[in-house]
């Protein structure tokens, strides 16, 4: 069997009945390694459990369906505002067999944990870096290959904090400075930043470094850098093809469209025309950080809704005109995963 | 002087200095009738004083500017999510001298009070309608020009639901009734309804009964419908162009590119070459009432976030990613304003 | 082995480390039934799914140690705002052996499921009313018994409500109504109302018929009027003591005082002396559909936050003033459970 | 004409009808201060503009009572969660013919304002110290008399912190810190820190450093400390009574009893039998950092509601529980103004 890419949808957190159908539909083909990639419809607050309720339920569902839990991997990010649809992509590598083609591959490596000294350290970059490095090299492919990864950062608490220096201690509770230190290993180990570069120091003051190719995730739950590669050979020329790049800010639908695009065409009726093609898209997005958006004030950073829900929301409504779909993955914060107020679009096409 | 659309920022609900500035600069052409629509950040929510605050701030500002109040009609929508930029339009008719060349005419009426038992009857359809007609005589236009209507509605709340029978009662408090028998006078007014079809009895039943052309608004701060028109002949070549119509859904960027342009080309290529000529833009935005877009279901109507609020967050994001401009007026709630999912999209152009 | 109150602690909603413990020593001891009354942490919004997450948590929890699920019966309220612990009270009965002492005794009744006309029915009171009596005669106790209800109630869905005449569609999604009639049921099976008033016509417009000794949940997780009786004989004298009785509001610290005392003592200063006996303290409070507490406009109904959340909050500083602990449960919305804008108050002492 | 208490009630942000009948009632007696604390029923988030709406009223209102505004003082606090009701009370001090029998003063002075690189240093403490000593002048009343302090401090933005090292740049956006600095010097003025001790080193770490008798407010409306007294001679015997003290925590119902008894004893039952003697009640309530009361977790700091929302709202049923009146000034936040989770409180009675 090849590798395949399929859409889930959700109907709550806890309903895996559609991930269930493709998983035991597969089982016999014995995948290698199986990554799902989602959106939950919780409040994304401190106090939203979906997440967790999703995993239970996933995990109880893989076991059903006879497969090895340790060969599934899932990133799942909360908050369907907007118009994006609760539910995710399910991407499944059946190894050695399925990749002779140029199909699509899914790659897994996990680093060791990070102590709490460890956090926001040096060490937090280069053990993103070493996961990045080992999820590349766990499906064969390399930096120069086509790939997108998506990775989960361990999150500093404020419990945490107590004892560290104040440069360090005002990272606590803070996702983009996680996001930040894990896309810096990530940027080095895709080829993106220079080793030298990837410093701690520069932890969210040097906007010139970022990955381009990743989206990280930050969470309590995790003790370790955890990446996820999808990816394909540079020069895989059939079946389904991985896109990615950055764009200019979360209205850039010109830069969407040229990515969607096989020849840089950034024509957007040229994109929409091809939408039926599209098989999975994402978008982690960012707003400058003093909140203008084509230089105009917007309240992203400064009203009672949290900065991610705006972005995510407005976001959905730029992808989902440009699809016409609302099956997508969408996130906020993109620190050093692109320029200040970019963002990085990927979709797998047909073809 | 001739007709005059200007954009103002607001650093906040009580900035009005930009509008001041725009105020003092015409005072000595004696407009006619001056119109301000605009976006206020507040949280939109049932405490949130924030109109209160911006309208207090406009009548002291109109009168320092020695304008008469009565002469200046405001619409303000709280709400900013997604990449709204605070602010809003404003569009000054300055009689007779600035008509001639088919220029922008801002037209006023308010209909009789409505008491408490004539909320959500019959009268309040036939009032509305009142207002649309008085509105359009005000700046010597007919339905048959191109006109686009923006309609302050009464509220029932439910302290004055209390003694009314069921079927009646059970409107109290809800927005989307108040806009929707609004609605359906101001369509009889512009002649998309047959006043035989405009029955109390149809309000949020019969969704193939809508207006095209008007944004309607509901509060409690009237009892009255307030209609404020903006419009033009049906001939107007010259000077800024009102374009105005119905799209298919909040994510139907084609049907907004086919209404910027002046030939209903769809392309969107083509209307985002020409977003620079662009003075203003409008959308008022539904979703299903079902909560699905493009077939897929949203949580628009099923998450702790106001429906409105994720609606006018996913709009804002196509309605700037289509214009490159985050200063637009983008609300939710379309009853009888558009088709059941639809939306009401306009533009001023230069030309 | 004796009936068994205790207090379970958690520190998230998938933390049943503590359920467990209970369970797994006692599991030897083969209880007849237990019931788990417990608050959970999430935000209580229609997106919040912590519910889900710890019912699962339990039920594995309970497979795990032994028992049969069939046998131990969950009522989880969300929202703990203000000082209210996240967690619950667990009680084991463990049969005539236990029972000879008058000790606490768990009884359970599941009704017929309704269907989508039934809700909010005529049948909907009757149905509770079935559910009370049966888990009354499940623990061999009658209304003239101490007791103490907790019954969980199906919610009518807008969905559901679609084809019914307005005067029921109006009480779709109104979870007070669906509480209501569940407590009419209850009332008369309690005997504090006759059963020639329980009729659905009275349904939140006889504010004179309350139930006094029970409290009431909904969602749409159940079809099924399902009740929980705690309770023991009349006369029951050693060993612990449930006593429960209706509060004037959510600020009556005097009414809970006398409840507490055996001997209807309201002194503030005796109760709080004898906190050191109370084992479990259940608190379900209203505010007068105006709003207004002792005689003063507050915001419950008529500020961005949920009217439950206002009262809980409120009503965990009353409490926990009270008894010094924070370990309470709490829950708004007391429909015929109460006079209007009045509580139900129960605790279980020690002796 | 003696000083005067009274409380206001407000149906809204901007009725100020009752403050209105109040000034001009004493209008012709010449008052010497006015001092409004009040509370204002927004939303309490960012984008809460209610405050400036209540301010722009007031001042109306003052001005059309024929009253000088800067004579007429105002601290006002967002949040009514819980049962609190919206409005204040207000204080009049006529100068040395009501003051003979030591009666009710009210003191202000403001400091020179804070440049950005002085907020959060030593000269915030310095200033806020200044204020209050000049407030106490302002009266004639020093630290020994009977006072209790409203300070409003300004906010460190983050646009502010830019250029500042990371030791004080941390503090950016935080109202603790604001809070706490201000404290500092206001405890040193009341004699109740040594001065050697209230070093901006310590804002945050020795929670032994607090000033007993004073509420602290922070926000970026002012740059200056700006200090109002409400006091009385420590000997005053006849006429309106202020009593003030710290209590253990968020539930010491008990220390509030003993702050309202005039003997100190901390019978609640004899504290409610007096309840109709208090004119005026005020909390300024906090919880220990580490979110636990008595012994217990609560999710004040972990849940999506703000803190602040938790407490008000819960300490709002404590005081309305032992004084039977929702009328009342509740506000959250204690930093070193009360020893770690404790509060301050303090009545105005009778006699």
């Amino acid at each position: 069997m090849k590798a395949l890419v399929e859409h889930f949808e959700m109907s709550s957190p806890d309903d895996v009945q559609n991930i269930g159908q493709i998983l035991r539909r597969m089982a016999t083909s014995k995948p290698g390694r199986i990554a799902l990639i989602a959106k939950v419809e919780g409040t994304a607050t401190t106090n939203d459990f979906s997440r967790s309720l999703t995993l239970r339920a996933i995990r109880d569902e893989v076991i059903a369906a006879g497969l090895d839990p340790r060969r599934v991997h899932t990133i799942l990010s909360t908050g369907c505002e907007g118009v994006i649809s609760p539910g995710g992509f399910l991407f499944a590598d059946f190894g050695a067999d399925g990749r002779e083609d140029g199909g699509l591959r899914v790659g897994f490596h996990k680093s060791p944990p990070l102590t709490s000294p460890e956090l926001l350290s040096q060490c937090h970059i280069d053990y993103s870096r070493l996961a990045v490095e080992g999820a590349l090299h766990d499906c064969g492919l390399t930096a120069k290959d086509r790939v997108l990864v998506f990775m989960k950062s361990p999150l500093m608490t404020h419990q945490e904090a107590v004892d560290l220096p104040e440069e360090r201690a005002r990272f606590a509770g803070i996702s983009g400075a996680a996001r930040g230190a894990a896309a810096l290993g990530m940027a080095v180990a895709l080829g993106e930043v220079d080793p030298a570069d990837a410093l701690i120091g520069n932890l969210l003051r040097r906007s010139d470094l970022f990955s381009r190719r990743g989206m990280v995730f930050s969470g309590t739950e995790t003790r370790a850098c955890e990446a996820i590669v999808i990816g394909q050979p540079a020069g895989a020329m059939s079946g389904p093809q991985l896109r990615c790049g950055v764009v200019d800010d979360l209205l850039d639908i010109a830069g969407m469209a040229s990515i969607i695009a096989s020849d840089g065409n950034a024509s957007i009726d040229a994109a929409r025309a091809r939408s039926g093609d599209i098989l999975a898209a994402f978008f982690k997005a960012g707003v400058r950080s003093d909140g203008q958006v084509r230089g105009s004030r917007t309240t992203v950073f400064s009203s009672d809704l949290d900065p991610d829900k705006h972005m995510r929301a407005a976001a959905s409504g730029v992808v989902a005109a440009l699809t016409g779909d609302c099956r997508m993955f969408i996130s906020g914060g993109c620190e050093h995963q692109s320029p200040d107020g970019g963002g990085v679009f990927a979709v797998v096409t047909k073809s």
